[in-house]
C-alpha cells in the first residue's frame, strides 16, 4: 500500500520522478485529462484549509477523477463522538484516495493503519506537510533547474514552521546546498535539524538580518513571523521590519533571487514586490497543484512506484505524551516508538518518549 | 413520478430486483460507470450528516454524474424564511434527482409534491431512512444468501432507533424469520411493530441479555444506546456491559453469525471486535453504496420500476399535532391521513391523530 | 480578458446573443454537455448563497465541466487576514473561470485586477447582481417573444433592491417599454435611475397600489419588501397587504401577464398564486440556470465575444468613503473614480465620491 504521510519516505529518484512527471503534465495536461476517470478521492478537512483542499480538488478533477468530502468537522460524524478509525474503514471503501488534513501529530500515519486505500497527509497539525514541501522542491527545481549548489535563505519563524522544517531536511539531501537561517535567537530553527545539517556536511550560517543576508541567497524562502512569538509587543514593532521583504531589499538581492512562500501570507511581503518577476509564490501555487496531480496519478497508476517508510516503528508500553499526539486523542493506537539520531521518538508525532 | 420515501412502498420482488441490481454493479462496475452521465443529483442536507451525504455522492459519482447540494442550512436559503416547497420547486429545476435529508418527519414526503425530479429520503427525522434498511438488507441477503429463515437478533435501543423498526418490518416480509429483541424493558420495541410482527405470524422473544441469547443469532443488529435514555446514570452505569459486544461474547456466538450496525458506534461494539470475521458492519458501509447506485441507477433510466406508495392519504380536517411532524412548520401543507390498524394517522409522519 | 461585472457592460447585440444562446442550449442540451469538459470553475461565496452558488455549479456540471470553491469565509484563507488579491491569483491558478459572491461593494471588479481566468460577479454587497438580471431578462424575452414595447410593473422595496435597479436600467435600453413603479414614498425608486429612464425616453409612473396597477401590466416584477423598511412596525401591518399579490388581484390582471420574482420569497407572493400559469418565478430561476450555461460557455468557448467595460475609471487621490466599498478592506487597491452623469463616482461601488 502507497501512503504519502513523510516526503522523507521518499528516495532521491523517486522525488525526482515526481517533479519529473509534475513537469511533463503541466506541459501536456490533455494527455492526463482521463488518466483518474472514474477514480474518487476524500478529502477529509478534520480543520478547515481552503487553500490546500481547493489544491487537491483541482488537481483530482484535471485528471478526470472526481472528489467527495467534508471541510468542516462540527458537520461530520466526528461531532457524534466516531473515531477516527471508523471514519477512515468506512470513508476508504467509498473511495479511492484519501486526502486528509488533522489538528493532530500523527493523524495521518494513524489513518494508514486503518485504510485500504492510499492515505496523502495534508497537514497533521504542526507535524508534517509534505505535499507543501513537494511544491517547494518542485517550484525551486523548476525554476532554478537543479536541486543541488544553491544557497538558500530561510526567513522568518523557523522554530515553529513546519514547512521550514521539512524544506530544510529535504534540500540537506541534495548535493552541494547551503543554508542562511535569518530570525531572531528566540525564533532560530531547531537543534535537531540543525544536527541534521551538520550530519550531512550541509553548511549553514546564523543571522538577524534579511538585508544583510539577501546579496548572497539563489532561494529565498520567507514565512508568515507571528507577532505573539516574540518576548513582547514592542520587541515584535521594533524587529519586524528586519524580517519584512519589501523593494528595497529585493534591489540588493540577485537577478536571479527566487523568491518562495508558502502562503497565506499577511504582511511580510510587502505588495510592492508581487510584480517583480523574482516574487514567485503565486507560481507556486500552481507548481503545486501539477505536483498534487503527479502524486495522485502515480499513487492510482503507477503500481511500481512502491514508498518504504524511513522509519519502522516497534511496539512499546509507553505512551506518547506529547498533548496534540494524535495518540491522546484515539486512545486504541498502540504505543510505538523508532529510533531517531539516538532518542526514542514517537512514530506518530515523532516528540521524545 | 418515482419517489423513494419508504421501503414498505416496494414489492418484495422490487427489493429483491434492487439487492440483485447492486450485487451486479458491484462486480461489474465499470459496466455502470457511465450508466447517469450528464445528470446531476441535488443533496439537500438540512441536518448535517456526513456518512450518508458522502455516500450518496459517491455513489452517483460512481454511475458517472455529478452532485450539488448543502450540508448546512444556516448557509442556505433557509436561513432567509424560503419554504420548503419554494427549495424544493427551485432546485428540481436545476437537478435530475433530489437526496434529502430533513429534522422533521414526513419532510421527504412533503417535498414530493413540490418536486419534478425523484426524491429520495436520505433520512426524515426519526422517522425513516429507508436506504439505510436498504444497506441492512443488502448486506443480509448477500452474505447469507437468502432473506428467509433467520434468527435476526435486535440488540440496544428498540425504542427510538428508526433502523432497527424499519428492518423489522422489513424483515418481517420475508418467510420464516424470526427475532429476539434484546433490551431493557424501558428501551422495548414500540407495541405497534410487535403488533405488525404477530399480525404477520413472525415469532419474536423479548430478552435483557445479550450473552444469553447471542448463541442462538444467525444475525446480530446492533444499536447504539444512549445514556440519556435510562432513568440514571447509575442505571446506565450499571446496565450498559449487558449490552456490549466485546470478544467474550463473540466466542458464544455462532460461526457463521454477521454482526451488523448502522454506525456511527461508540462503544456499544469493543474494537477488538472489528478483527472478527464476523464483524460486517464496515462492509456494510461499501454495500450501502452500491445499494444506492442500484437505487440511482433504476430511478433515472428504468421506466418500468414503478413506485407506488403502500397508503393514500385522504383529505382530512385535523392537523396532526405532533411537534416533529413537517406540518407544524410548513403551514401550506394540507392534512391528511390514513388509515394504519385501525389508527388515524398523518399521512407524513405518520403518528397518530 | 472577459469578466462579467456588469451587465451594463453588454451591447445590446451581446445580451441578445445571450438569450439566444441560452434557448439552444435549452433546446438541445446534449449538443453542449461535453463544451466545457476538462475546465474547471471556482466558486467563491464569501457569503452564503445557496440559490445562486448551486445554479452555478449545476450550469458548469451540465456543459460538461467541474466546480471547486467554497461557501464559508469562515473555514477559508479569509480567516486567517489572506487578502483579496492573494486569494484571487492563487485560485486563479487553479481554475479556468471563476464565479464570485462578496458582502462588499467593488469586490468582483477588483478581482478582475489580480486574476488571469474570467471573474463572474455572482453579487457584490448591494451593488450588482449581473446574472439575476440576465436571468430575468431571459425570462421575459423567452416569454413575450421580445424586450420591446411592455408596461412593466416593479413592485415592493424599489428603494433597497439591486435586481429591480439593474432591470430597470437593462430593460429602459430597448424600445417602447415603460414602468409602472409600485411602492410606498419611502421604498420609492432611487432618483439616480429615474433620471436615466427620463433621458432614455422611457415613461414611469409612480403608484401605491399593487390592486389599482396590476390591470395594466404585461410584467409584472415583484420584491420582497422588509418590515424593518417602514417606519414603525404599525405603518408595516396597515400597509403590506397593499403589495401583496394574491388570487384576487391575479383576477384583475391580464391573461397574458408574467409574474417574476428574483427569489426567495417570504409572504409578498401568497401561495395560491403559484398554480396560476402566470407565474413564472419558478420557471425563472431554469431560465437562469440555462442563462449561466450560455454565459460561461462564451466566456471559455467564444474568443470573439469582447466585453468592454462601459465606464473607464481613472487615478484618484480621493478615496472613496462608502463604508461598504471594497476599497475600506482591501487597502492596496488604488482609488479610481469615472463620471456619471456628471458626478465621480468610486470605480468600483459606483457611489459619489
Amino acid at each position: 500500500m502507497k501512503h504519502v504521510i513523510d516526503l522523507d519516505d521518499f528516495s532521491l529518484q523517486q522525488l525526482q520522478y515526481i517533479i519529473d512527471l509534475s513537469a511533463q503534465i503541466m506541459q501536456n495536461s490533455a494527455e492526463f485529462a482521463q488518466s483518474c476517470k472514474g477514480k474518487i478521492m476524500a478529502t477529509l478537512f478534520y480543520e478547515p484549509s481552503t487553500r490546500t483542499q481547493m489544491s487537491f480538488q483541482a488537481a483530482m478533477k484535471r485528471l478526470g477523477g472526481d472528489t467527495i468530502g467534508f471541510d468542516n468537522p462540527m458537520n461530520s460524524s466526528v461531532a457524534k463522538g466516531e473515531s477516527l478509525k471508523d471514519t477512515i474503514k468506512i470513508i476508504a471503501g467509498y473511495v479511492d484516495i484519501i486526502a486528509m488534513r488533522h489538528p493532530m501529530a500523527g493523524s495521518a500515519k494513524a489513518a494508514t493503519f486503518y485504510s485500504d486505500a492510499p492515505v496523502i497527509n495534508g497537514g497533521d497539525g504542526s507535524h508534517l506537510h509534505p505535499t507543501q514541501t513537494l511544491t517547494d522542491v518542485i517550484t525551486l527545481c523548476r525554476e532554478k533547474g537543479t536541486l543541488n549548489n544553491h544557497v538558500i535563505g530561510l526567513c522568518g519563524d523557523l522554530k515553529n514552521g513546519r514547512t521550514v522544517h521539512s524544506l530544510a531536511k529535504t534540500m540537506s539531501k541534495f548535493e552541494g546546498n547551503s543554508f542562511v537561517l535569518i530570525s531572531t535567537p528566540q525564533l532560530a530553527l531547531p537543534d535537531y535539524i540543525k544536527n541534521l545539517l551538520d550530519m550531512r556536511g550541509c553548511k549553514y550560517t546564523e543571522v538577524n538580518s534579511l538585508k544583510e543576508a539577501i546579496g548572497t541567497l539563489d532561494v529565498l524562502y520567507m514565512t508568515r513571523i507571528q507577532g505573539e512569538r516574540f518576548d513582547s509587543p514592542e520587541e515584535y514593532e521594533k524587529q519586524k521590519g528586519v524580517f519584512v521583504l519589501d523593494r528595497p531589499k529585493m534591489e540588493l538581492a540577485k537577478n536571479d533571487l527566487i523568491v518562495l512562500h508558502p502562503l497565506p501570507r499577511v504582511d511580510e511581503i510587502a505588495l510592492e514586490v508581487d510584480d517583480d518577476p523574482r516574487a514567485l509564490y503565486f507560481k507556486q501555487a500552481v507548481y503545486g497543484m501539477y505536483g498534487r496531480m503527479a502524486l495522485i496519478h502515480t499513487l492510482l497508476n503507477n503500481p511500481e512506484f512502491e514508498i518504504t517508510p524511513a522509519h519502522k516503528g516497534k511496539k512499546s508500553s509507553n505512551p506518547c505524551c506529547n498533548a496534540k499526539c494524535i495518540t491522546q486523542q484515539e486512545k486504541y493506537l498502540y504505543p510505538g516508538v523508532y529510533d531517531m539520531g539516538g532518542e526514542a521518538v514517537c512514530e506518530f508525532c515523532e516528540e521524545e518518549v
